[in-house]
């Protein structure tokens, strides 16, 4: 298809970059993407030149889950999951592409990270960069008002893969939201106390989670004087507040955004506030702020918010932090993040701006975020009829990341197998006798498994137990089958003891459901 | 970025299209796939031309999967994942795309079928066609030679969508696959042992599991006098006798693949034979077959399976079937097929190659196919090293499609939720006190609702869980907050009985077990 000489001419090109790269000792990996270019250049070309030339690696930016890494995330997702049902959510699942048109104008300068698939006929196509937009496309699409709904699926961003800091271009989002017009803040109240129990329950140390209202920052913004059409970018400034000093955020006010230092002073007095309930109750009183009505409006939420969060019993976790700002631009109402308070030294599993770090991608340790956003599904209808929604999003990658130092850490293996027993045999030409059993044992719903050997030697199958981590293996020998028994032995505990055949299957499980 | 008048150009080309398809009175999809082409053209015009034309829709040959789908792929998926645990499996998974040349050269003519993404500088990349692939990299990369795991995952194919009939371009696999160097047959008696068990848990009607292999057909096509370089292709034409007289199979190779009528009516003689262990012995003994050495190494091979398969207690559904030949090129051992015996009227729901039917779509009941690759790996391995692996994929679209209409046609309502209770109440005012028994149901690990409404009608409190089939309401009210007790009602039977707030929680798990 591509013309020859320009073929060749790429090639040339693509080879200069990578020995510039190689004589500027650039990294492993930027080398490694470039050369992998270039052989796939001289693929097309084919002939000599193209033959036998084959990197083996995935993807630039995108990693495989050994067994291991599967075993955790399944521990991880059950969790999840769990605490979703137990709130009574339903799960869809959308395509991983889109139409390119679903995608457009709803990330921002971000939009330049999308994946887009090749032009091959037919319709213009670009793989999803979140959940949130396929979730607005499907209730407009069907025109759904009313919905709690879960949606755990991978997304793709064009992003510099920091993969040493374990930043992915390919990486799994795990979705809560509540779409339809309710009565104010109960559904914002309950994906607060689900992230709580979700954190909990994975048992990731002391967080807290901060909460903020959009409208009380652009109520702010209004009664400290910044013009309108800065409110977004003075936003994501303040957003900065968790890993700069004010100082320097003023400064960056100042300097690049050009605000008055008067002004700058004045937003930076309501941003250093945290509190609860009664900073909600005192702001409303505070002259100024009391002054937009918007701010009112969010500030009467917050405190309506907090009274929930009572009941709910989770306001030991909970700030109300004006600092708090997140970088989506469709949130309309209430905005919160989760934040580990120890930070755990972990390589950031996330792109920046869903973990709330910055450019630099400084990790502060961010594992769930979210807000209300009433605006989004009007987008894509064509009446622009509204359907209002709260969602959360859990930072699974960086949670995932996290889990997996800790089994590194702890002495205890992570087993990637649940089987239960080895049906295993002391002396040759046994082998069907171990298929039979194992075939007993299949039926009756136990997990077993039987090496594919005709004559292994009992050493390598008490091996393969210890490396996999099986529990049990019964043990068949011409005396047991003489005397219509099985020689059940714990591998831990290296203690064997007859059991009669008939009881097998009851001993096994009685056995495993200790262990 | 692309040049306007080429835009414009491309346009124009594009409405007339659309404009031939409405006068050809073509099929709504086609034009709608058309049309939004149009759209996105003009949206990269910009302008007022692009402004407001937006198609809500997936893209073509995908489909959402809305709560009750997603309920019966859960149900279906548990089945599986339950079977291919009791049997020792791992998991593993591997990103959506891969390098271009990761999958170049592994599908045949098929490779026309792959989707590619836009070189937008970097690496080239294509989605994922299959999950075999991609799993021959992951060991060829990592260098694993043993290993037993299952995959479930999205792949895509850029065929020609049929979705009335349920054809799609992003469809589920559900891989297992054993990777390792063993004694014979011992793996693929598993595999085998594992579609029996997944079928018949799946509960779809009585089934079949046709068996043969690679050696015995290339072996009988030898001694019946086909040129080897014609071995594929008649393959390819007996794998269709599932769907086609013999007599239309003949004319085929005789008309199209140039073999001689005496060839043919050789070939057909053998693949007209079905049979067990006996057939497998009695070919050894047949004059010609027994000359090829490589048909005597299957039927060899063949006896064993059986063999195995009596241990294993699944020979009443196995047939060894000499006109099973599957469309995939890289088997070189044993092959089967799994066929549901009743004509279920499901829509077909995987692609051709994958169920078995043939270019026109016409569906056989295929639901579960395999076999062995020995050679796969090698070809990703720098030096050629092999890595034999023998495996099953499910037909999971299909599956899901009849369990669809199986729920569709029984009275039973699909539950979308898990959800055990809804906490209500009957009189005005009781928001929080609602908020406050919800939250001590969740502590203590009861899936609860609660509607967001402060003052909610008991009627339309008791129509959510009848439509959303919440068994239980817990009902609250003045005397019952005094009392110290909460009105239990059962939503079927339409009876109330007051359990005291402090046994509610063990009330509600006993009734919700046994319902």
């Amino acid at each position: 298809m591509a013309d020859k000489v320009q073929l060749q001419e790429a090639i040339k090109t693509q080879g200069e970059v990578v020995r510039k790269l190689k004589s500027e000792k650039a990294s492993k990996e930027q080398i490694d993407e470039e050369v992998a270019r270039l052989l796939q250049l001289k693929a097309q070309l084919g002939g000599d030149e193209g033959k036998h030339v084959f990197v083996l690696k995935t993807a630039k930016g995108t990693r495989d889950y050994n067994p291991k890494q599967m075993a955790i995330r399944e521990k991880v997702f059950n969790i999840i999951i769990s605490c979703f049902k137990r709130h009574g959510a339903e799960t869809i699942d959308t395509p991983v592409f889109e139409l390119k048109e679903t995608l457009t104008g709803k990330y921002g300068e971000d939009s330049k990270l999308i994946y887009d698939l090749k032009d091959q006929g037919g319709e213009l196509l670009s793989l999803r960069y979140d959940l949130t937009v396929p979730f607005a496309r499907y209730l407009a699409m069907n025109k759904i008002t009313n919905i709690k709904r879960y949606h755990i699926a991978k997304v793709y961003r064009r992003d510099n893969p920091a993969m040493t800091r374990g930043r992915y271009r390919e990486f799994y989002q795990c979705d809560f939201d509540i779409a339809g017009q309710y009565d104010a803040m109960i559904p914002d109240a309950e994906c607060l106390k689900i992230v709580y129990e979700i954190l909990n329950e994975l048992d990731l140390g002391d967080f807290r989670i901060k909460v903020n209202d959009r409208r009380i920052l652009d109520g702010l913004f209004a009664v400290c004087g910044v013009p309108d059409e800065k409110f977004r970018t003075i936003c994501s400034t303040v957003d900065k507040l968790d890993k700069m000093a004010w100082e320097d955020v003023k400064k960056e006010m100042v300097n690049e955004k050009g605000l008055s230092a008067d002004v700058a002073d004045r937003i930076g007095e309501y941003v250093s506030m945290q509190g609860g309930q009664d900073l909600a109750e005192r702001l409303l009183q505070d002259p100024r702020l009391s002054q937009s009505k918007q701010a009112c409006a969010g500030l009467t939420d917050m405190k309506l918010l907090f009274s929930y969060l009572e009941l709910f019993q989770v306001t030991d976790k909970v700030v109300f932090d004006l600092s708090l700002a997140r970088g989506l631009d469709y949130y309309t109402g209430v905005i919160y993040e989760a934040i580990l308070s120890q930070t755990i030294q972990a390589p950031v599993s996330m792109p920046a701006e869903q973990n709330g770090a910055d450019e630099a991608g400084v990790s502060v340790g961010s594992v769930a975020g979210g807000g209300r956003y009433d605006g989004l599904v009007g987008m894509f209808d064509p009446k622009g009829r509204k359907v209002p929604c709260v969602g959360v999003s859990i930072g699974i990658e960086r949670i995932f990341s996290i889990m997996e130092q800790k089994a590194e850490a702890s002495s205890e293996k992570v087993c990637t197998t649940e089987t239960q027993v080895l049906v295993a045999s002391a002396q040759k030409n046994l082998l069907e006798e171990r298929l039979r059993l194992t075939n007993e044992l299949w039926n009756a719903g136990i997990k077993a498994e039987v090496l594919y050997k005709k004559n292994p030697k009992l050493l390598s199958q008490l091996q393969h137990c210890e490396e996999t981590g099986i529990p049990l293996v019964a043990i068949l020998g011409e005396q047991e089958l003489k005397d219509g028994v099985v020689k059940l032995r714990n591998v831990a505990r290296r203690e064997e003891v007859d059991v009669p055949r008939v009881d097998l299957v009851d001993e096994i499980k009685k056995r495993t459901l200790l262990s």
